[in-house]
């Protein structure tokens, strides 16, 4: 298969939207912006063997690179319109292809996201996306604003994708291996959170490094419960007490939201969490100073025995 | 250096502009994009050993990673604003960036396109790039509205990035390889051609390869004067004739616009290019029928030697 018959075969299945003036098969996509909305526009790669597993199916390598960058957007309060799609492929069957626009695609269409241009060259295995969406102007949930206060939220449960890679050597196809390989961008909350957080990250690179950008942004500092983070049946089944702590507040790949609010949110948060039938728990508060700043369930300060993840850390 | 140390380097030295009312530091960059203007978006990857020879230079690299996507910009005649940068490299030094960085952000700010976003991961070294540009209503210049009658133009010279890859190996540094290393993207005459040329395509994979994109999507057929074609001094004392004539049809990364307009928008075409010091070359016609049709100088059928480049094709 050429470059143009896989160009062709994207093209077949990209979805279409009102606001796509000329889509997949120019120099580039000409798209209709609504007047007077905000752009907002994120890019997230993923390679093999550093963001999913050797052995990965092509369906969940298309879901997961769309997810990270919803996941974005989403952390902004964004409503997804556009992407596009760099993929790097070291060879190019159909079967392959197939797969992975079936992830991307399903994803994409349930967000009403819409792919409309891209590159495909031959390389070692990497995914490039870059997602559009909108914003009303002043509306957008960002990292600097953060107060003294506000309580630190979170959405879902923390842990699980991190706990599947522990368990990748001994038990591949554990349940929580879903939630590490098709991550659910949490899209339709961060359009809710739109008028009632001040400040908001997605958890990519675990809970605590993930937070300390909202505190350094914000010129605050996070108190954090760590007995109060969410955790999921299946992790509480699967690790140990200690390896499940560090892995809710220092693993990586939630793709959950971590967002802070006001005291008098406290209702209406609840009733988004009722209305999207989505966890949200409340697990730390906004103080004066710096940093990240955990604790245990007897207000005695904890240590993460592992870092944040970072992709050039040296370990 | 890690991941957030890479980040912050770009950070401050990306551009900025009056419409980013957020840029590289959020989950999202959010942007204002100006009123009643249609918005442009392309994307190109650049891998080592595909796009760009192993040893090229860091800010080689980085020029180039921008160029080839403002060159699909310019095919579109739109003005250059925003672009997101996802890089993937093996090792991290701050010699490295820095240079790649003095290339891309020195093309950047010939064009007024600021740098808002990306990511950077440990992985083979690939390079991906998002552009984003504006464009008024109706005036985009499309692969698909070439009409019968038209004449056929390209800017620059042909071949010579292709006669520095043929050169590659006895001669590498010719004085072609600026050609293959820094191409230039024709944005200011994109800009100038919105009102002049009826289809429009920049040369990437090869001049008869491209210029099939717009016979198909346009539904007429063009023919070529492989004798018109436009030679640099440099190819024309570099290699046999030949040679030449099958590098300028068929070789790639000219990153030249080849575009059709009407007979009587000759003599603007030709103000254009005196504007510009830019040469403007008619090198064909268009007519009804289908696919590109290369003759010589006595007008009998001409084959290339070698086909248009596929990144796909087994060679």
């Amino acid at each position: 298969m050429g470059e143009f018959d896989l160009i062709a075969r994207i093209r077949a299945r990209a979805g279409s939207r009102d606001d796509i003036v000329l889509g997949i098969g120019d120099d580039a996509a000409l798209l209709a912006p609504p007047p007077g909305r905000q752009l907002v526009v994120t890019a997230d790669t993923l390679n093999e063997g550093v963001h999913f597993p050797h052995g990965t199916s092509p369906a969940d390598i298309g879901w997961k690179a769309l997810a990270v960058n919803l996941s974005d957007l989403a952390a902004m309060g964004a409503e997804p319109a556009w992407c596009t799609l760099s993929l790097s492929l070291p060879q190019s069957g159909t079967a392959w292809i197939d797969g992975f626009l079936d992830g991307f695609l399903t994803l994409a269409g349930e967000h009403g996201i819409a792919l409309v241009g891209g590159d495909t060259t031959r390389g070692p295995l990497s995914v490039s996306v870059t997602a559009m969406g909108f914003v009303d102007a002043g509306r957008a949930l960002r990292r600097d604003g953060a107060r003294i206060g506000d309580d630190v939220w979170v959405t879902g449960t923390l842990g699980d994708a991190a706990g599947a890679l522990a368990l990748l050597e001994t038990d591949p196809a554990h349940a929580l291996r879903a939630r590490l390989d098709r991550p659910t961008p949490r899209v339709r909350a961060g359009l809710e959170l739109g008028g009632l957080a001040n400040a908001c990250v997605d958890v990519s690179d675990g809970l605590l490094a993930d937070l300390g950008h909202i505190a350094s942004r914000s010129g605050v500092a996070a108190q954090v419960d760590v007995g109060a983070l969410p955790m999921s049946d299946a992790l509480r089944g699967a690790l140990d007490d200690t390896t499940r702590t560090a892995l809710q507040a220092g693993g990586g790949d939630d793709y959950e939201l971590c967002f802070t609010a006001p005291a008098d949110a406290h209702a209406r948060i609840d009733a988004v969490s009722s209305q999207l039938g989505l966890r949200i728990t409340r697990i730390g508060w906004i103080t004066a100073g710096e940093g990240v700043h955990p604790v245990d369930a007897d207000g005695q300060p904890w240590s993460p025995p592992r870092r944040g993840y970072d992709h050039f850390a040296t370990s």
